[in-house]
This record gives structure tokens, C-alpha cells and sequence, in this order.
């Protein structure tokens, strides 16, 4: 029984990490079960088994989130600032998961989106952890002036507002530097 | 004749309208050529008579992008320093319109996207034509120390980014306040 469910939990990995490839490739709308499953070599009977809808599929996906965030500036343990540098660095590396990240993110702000719950909480979150961080390191004003509330919607907008350029056009945006930039500038760095 | 042509461009521009929408409902990739004909009061083979392929709908819509910047901070006539702070502002009284851009921009780095080669040359000229106007305000340094060069895709990650946060959650993000913060931070305000 053991065995059986180790097994299990490898094929629902496996699945999930090919759902993250159909994502970044056709985004959530676009996916399919389908797809899914000829890519891990199951029916879709077969696929069905482990994730009884694509909704539920996403779910595993956005369970994953804390791999977006690792690695990295953020994850269970919350957001460091001395790691968001390497944050950037490391998912400059992985541009698959970036573009899944992206497209999900897009996606989010249409009606209905299973995602958008999801990607709102996130958010809340992350703004009160940054500007948590930012006040035990410089108090109530950044070097650059603004207040640590202030900072931290900028600090997750250009995060991933450069994220959008880079995965367009990898050549001509440097993203970690233009993060460095981002940094001296707040004086954070 | 001429009234006949007007005709067609006055449904032409209804049905760039309800394409909008629709997008901003659906995203590309799950609107249908049938949803945006309903909207419009035409049969699926009328709407085909203005648009021959749900793609040609696209580039109208994308076409439409003027709109995107204008008001403000961009447009046929380039971008302007001091159009940027009140461009924000009238995307906060649009929401409609940031969310059908905020949808296609984040579609648009999944594979072989239709909007793809758009978003990549629209990058392309805002990050110059931004540092060309801050360089010509600031020279060679802005008051907050980062190049012209630097600041420009910077500028546009932030109103990119801020704009998901705030379709998101409107009431948590307060997005011209959040931008002119980024202004003074840059010393450019």
C-alpha cells in the first residue's frame, strides 16, 4: 500500500509538472486535459484518475506557487530582502516557470478566472510581508523616502512587470539588473 | 457609396468594441468569434463579412492600442513625462479597457500568440521613447541616480505591474497614488 501510494504521489508530480508546461504554453483557457495527458502517457480516463477536473488540476498547480517564490525571496518562510536579488537572478534561469507564472497571472484578471482567488490573496500577502520586512530594516522611511507600505506595491509591480518584458524580448531586457536598478534606487540595496 | 462605406465603419468599430469586451471577459484564447457576433446582434457569417478570421478581429483590436496610451502618457504623438502621472489616473476610471490589455499582455508570452510580435515592438519603442523624454528632461542621471536607460523599463514594469494588483483587488490598491510614489522616487515629479 505503501509502494501503491508513493507511486501515485510520483505520477501526480509528474502530471502536475506537465500541466505547468501546457499552462505556459497555451495558458489555463487554452489548456486541455488532453494535452495533459498525452504528454504524461495516461488516457484521459487515465488523467481523470488522479485530478477529476482541470480545475482541480490548477489547484495542484497553484499549490506549486511556492516554488515561485523561492529559491528566493519568498516561500513558507516569508519574504527576505537580502534574498530578492537572487530571487530575480534565479528565475531569469527558469524561464518556463516564469512564463506559466505570467500567463496565469494574465489570465487572473479575466471574469470568473478559477485563479483570481487565488492570485488576490497572494498579493495581499506578499504587500504586508515586503512592507513587514522593510520596516525591521529601515523603520518608517526607506533611504529613498517612501514609506515601507508605499514600497512594497512598486517592489511586487516591477517584479513582475519586468518579468512580461523579459520573457517578450530576453535580449534585449537584462532583468536582474534592471532589479538592481530598482533596489539602489529604494535605497535597499 | 460613402454612406454605405460609413456604415460598414461604424459596425466595423461596434464590433472592435464588443471584441473588447469580450477579451476582457474571456481573454483571446477563450473568446469566440460567436460571442462577439451575439453581442453585436450578427449572425456568426455577418460578423465573418467584417473580420474574415477571429486573428484579423485581434489586429483590430490591437490596432485600437492608441487608446491604451493616450489620454495621457502615450500615443501617436510619443510619450510624455507629464502626461504619465494623469495617463494612471484615467486608466483608474477604465477599468474595461486596463483589463483587456492586462489579458492579451499576459497571453501574449505563450506560444505563438497572435499579440506576441505587438507587445514585443510596443516594448520596444515605450523603453526608448520613455528614455529619450527623461533624458532630454535630466540628461545623463535622474535626481534618484539611475540612467535614463535604466529608468525606462522600469517606468513601464511599474504601470504594468500595478495595473494586476489593482484589476485584482481595486479597493487594497490605490494605483495613481502608488505611481506618483514611484515618481518621486525616481525624482522625476
Amino acid at each position: 500500500m505503501a509502494a501503491a501510494r508513493a507511486r501515485s504521489g510520483e505520477r501526480r508530480a509528474e502530471i502536475v509538472r506537465a500541466a505547468l508546461e501546457v499552462i505556459a504554453e497555451r495558458g489555463y483557457r487554452g489548456a486541455s486535459l488532453a494535452a495533459v495527458a498525452e504528454r504524461v502517457g495516461l488516457t484521459q480516463q487515465g488523467l481523470l484518475h488522479h485530478f477529476p477536473t482541470k480545475e482541480a488540476l490548477l489547484v495542484a498547480v497553484l499549490e506549486e506557487h511556492d516554488q515561485w517564490d523561492t529559491g528566493g525571496g519568498g516561500g513558507r518562510d516569508g519574504w527576505r530582502l537580502d534574498l530578492l536579488e537572487p530571487l530575480v537572478e534565479y528565475n531569469a534561469m527558469r524561464p518556463g516557470i516564469v512564463q506559466t507564472f505570467s500567463a496565469l497571472l494574465g489570465e487572473s484578471v479575466t471574469e470568473g478566472h478559477p485563479a483570481r482567488e487565488f492570485f488576490t490573496r497572494r498579493y495581499t500577502q506578499v504587500r504586508a510581508e515586503l512592507a513587514g520586512v522593510l520596516r525591521a530594516e529601515f523603520g518608517d522611511r526607506l533611504p529613498g523616502g517612501l514609506t515601507p507600505e508605499e514600497a512594497a506595491p512598486l517592489v511586487t509591480a516591477v517584479l513582475d512587470g519586468l518579468q512580461y518584458q523579459w520573457l517578450l524580448d530576453p535580449d534585449a531586457v537584462d532583468m536582474p539588473a534592471a532589479f538592481r536598478g530598482f533596489l539602489r534606487l529604494l535605497g535597499a540595496r
